[in-house]
């Protein structure tokens, strides 16, 4: 059994054009022997954002901390801590930080695509 | 695209000399669609308790909030907000809230089993 904070996981820094501002880590995946699906924490700093996007294969996350928004068919949706979002594949998404601390979300995928 | 707050969702209530003081929601499970995996969250109030026990299938856990510990190979490990637990198929394992707060954590497993 893995027990670990998801802060003491190494993580992948992305701050580019399309995604601004946000540190990700693989908390649990393949190198787990998580056969099923792979668990992801993101950390997003105030004003940053994900890609706007899709893909094949859907998302489960919940909001652990903070204030944003969630991009829905066109419409800015609130998410903040406690929100729980299913996105299906092919569904466009963007997440962005509008508040004032840091955007702290768990972002689950299927197995057999890039874990981050 | 599903966007809920997990306190929004009816919940099953756990209580009974193996499973104490326990709330269970599924926040995304077969009937939103999701082929793959279905996350629950769960509430424990303090001096509340998981069953002890084992089943072939994997979970994945964030703690949300508060403070307990987890059965590891006979030994309980602090556990708390941010703390993540990958917990393979056929492992002994078991929650308690130790804290004075409820203890909040998601956990997911794959399709295919009972939801919760």
């Amino acid at each position: 059994m893995k027990i670990v904070n998801y802060s003491e996981v190494s993580g992948h820094t992305f701050d580019n054009e399309v995604v601004k501002g946000v540190i990700g880590r693989v908390v649990i995946g393949k190198n787990d022997g998580a056969q099923n699906f792979c668990m992801r924490v993101f950390v997003m700093e105030t004003g940053g954002f994900t890609p706007k996007h899709s893909h094949p294969w859907e998302h489960e996350v919940f909001i652990h901390a903070g204030r944003g928004k969630m991009l829905r068919e066109g419409e800015w949706v609130d998410v903040e801590s406690g929100t729980v979002l299913f996105i299906p594949g092919g569904e466009e998404h963007q997440f962005k930080n509008t508040g004032t601390d840091e955007l702290v979300f768990v972002c689950l995928i299927p197995s057999g695509i890039a874990e981050i």
